[in-house]
């Protein structure tokens, strides 16, 4: 296999962006990565996206987007693994490169949440949940996250103080991202006192609806200084694993083995520990998804993830840091960009460009994107060359 | 890259499956593949599915069927295309295993279309259409079928009995095929006189709404003797191209350019010309498809498309056998799952397993996907070793 570097990345501020359609937020985000990149071409794309079927009545998007971009007749696929979409496009144009198949390989995340109402942007997003057996009986993700919770703070002591101050974490750092779809910070307190969405799950625990894209172009690491001036970035290690979409079926609600054994997978592949990792972008779609995944991680032992944000270990002054560009809360989360907009962001860090956000001496970063409950997981490893 | 090799193929028969749902016919496909294969693991997934959000509202499949099939924590991706999902999940196996990270990976292709309404499911695949240029006017896929129809028309003398031929010839191939949705004859009588669709077009130009599920196993051609005792079918070639998806941004009506790139491609990669293939099964969603479809491939001359069928030309004892299966017209057309149905096919017959269908020293076979009216495409050259 070829060694695959990201030499440009792109993505377009989140949000409510009523006045933009799914194509033209995928078209700006991808040129935005074209021109980081500065390449005149691309081989072959792959676009995640998790529900353009229910949320705009749109499938058949790589072929529309390829033509959109003026990139046509190149092969384009969509990919699709809920809300672990974007990193499973990103894996996608990783094993294209890295096969021979193609040198210059876009991979890109989108979704457009805000052309339907709220509750049909809920009832698309059960869709990443075990449709017979979860959502048909009327339970949607924040009642699933509230189980794991529930679960997580039985067994550990969690506490709702821990779970706000994963937000207000996110927040003080999406704060200071021009890319983030909230820039402002919070208090524990506005957390503890916002509506209840689901026990004990506030509304300010959950990340918000959201329209964007993000996108990546990857080129093999030997070609990549004949194609841009950029620094590249080695995409070290790719892993991706599932588990079962239903609650129900799992042993221990507190677990995401998909998110253990994806890490453990892309840090084989790079030959690395999870010690060596200088920051992580992770997959906090709840406060609690935040908690779980870093003890699945290994950044914290098992049943402490409630108190590093609270103590202060995961934030940007932090020994390690989780999700310096606001993560999902505070950034947004169109789901099928998020996994593309992670890698955005770590891009930008161990470019050494995130300006007010910047990790010192950032090398090694890890990105982890999720979908549905845990149902499956996919991570990449970067390093700057 | 590493050669690739089917090892297993399986499907279940098309039809109005009423009695099965979308993860129960995922699972007899990709168990039939599995046993025909002989295999004990798979180490990762693709699925092709069009539009399972739409039609039955569950999204994130690729985790779910891993589980179903008790393969989770495999990597397991959906891969979408519209009705050339199937094929380009066969094309993200056929890169995974040729790139070395993956040794035995399963593509599969799934469509659960009858749990609809058949307004719904229009609905559904207008989805691959262009939705805001074409959908939301009110055109549906027979419509823009019947455009392309017409201009052949006009540009060639193409007649609706040369359309009629094909149907004849696919439901006498299907007749003979007991995984055919359709296994009954028909006459270039009863086509003319069935209800007009969309002008040209009767309802026996079109193919059916279905439910079903094809798979197929693929691994390294040098690990094929170890792991089964099957004959290894070699994939010599693969190639994907895509157009615009809105029929109105194309010079020609009558060409389907994503057709004719993606056989050039997979061609050029099997260092194959199109004369050195045996048999093809090609993407006849309705009769003028299959017409323009083999046009593109170089089987015959542009303009003749419309005499093939009629003059016996690629009938089972022709010279150019095309869709020896019955093809989408009489096999039945479960959108996501027939790329691997083609697939299936083929395997079948060079293998020298296909019964009453047998075409006699088939040694190459050329399998063509499309999705939507022509906006993506992608081509295998299989090839007996």
């Amino acid at each position: 296999m070829r060694d695959v570097a990201v030499i440009g990345v792109g993505m377009i501020r989140f949000g409510e962006l009523w006045e933009r359609s799914l194509r033209d937020l995928f078209t700006r985000a991808a040129l935005a990565a074209v021109d980081d990149a500065g390449v005149d071409r691309v081989d072959a794309m792959y676009v995640g996206c998790m529900s353009s079927g229910l949320l705009v009545e749109q499938e058949h998007i790589g072929a529309l987007f390829a033509d959109e971009l003026g990139m046509g007749p190149i092969p384009a696929v969509r990919v699709e693994s809920a809300c672990a979409a974007g990193g499973l496009a990103l894996r996608s144009a990783f094993i294209e490169v890295a096969s021979g198949m193609s040198d210059i390989v876009l991979a890109a995340g989108v979704e457009k949440m805000t052309d339907v109402a709220g509750d049909e942007a809920t009832h698309a997003l059960a869709a990443a949940s075990d449709r017979e057996y979860e959502a048909f009986h009327g339970v949607t993700f924040p009642g699933l996250y509230a189980m794991i919770a529930r679960a997580h703070m039985e067994r550990y002591g969690t506490t709702t103080e821990q779970l706000a101050a994963v937000a207000v974490k996110n927040h003080a750092n999406g704060a200071l991202n021009p890319m983030a779809q909230f820039r402002r910070p919070i208090t524990k307190e506005a957390v503890l006192k916002s509506i209840m969405i689901a026990d004990p799950l506030h509304i300010l625990d959950c990340s918000p609806i959201s329209d964007g894209a993000a996108a990546a172009i990857v080129c093999p690491l030997e070609k990549a200084k004949e194609l841009t001036e950029k620094l590249p970035i080695r995409i070290a290690g790719v892993g991706a694993a599932t588990d079962t979409l239903a609650l129900y079926r799992r042993k221990d609600l507190t677990r995401l083995s998909a998110v253990a054994r994806s890490a453990e997978a892309a840090l084989k592949m790079a030959g690395k520990t999870i010690e060596d990792v200088h920051l992580a972008e992770v997959h906090d779609c709840f406060t609690i998804a935040e908690i779980c995944v870093i003890e699945e991680l290994g950044l914290v032992e098992r049943g402490k993830g409630g108190q590093a944000a609270e103590s202060g270990l995961t934030a940007l002054d932090g020994k390690l840091p989780v999700n310096t560009s606001g993560g999902l809360k505070a950034k947004g989360h169109p789901v099928g960009a998020t996994g593309l907009a992670q890698v955005y962001e770590l891009v930008q860090q161990l470019r050494g460009e995130a300006g007010e956000r910047q990790i010192k001496d950032a090398r090694v970063g890890l990105a982890q994107n999720m979908g549905g409950s845990g149902g499956s997981s996919v991570v990449h490893v970067l390093e700057a060359c």
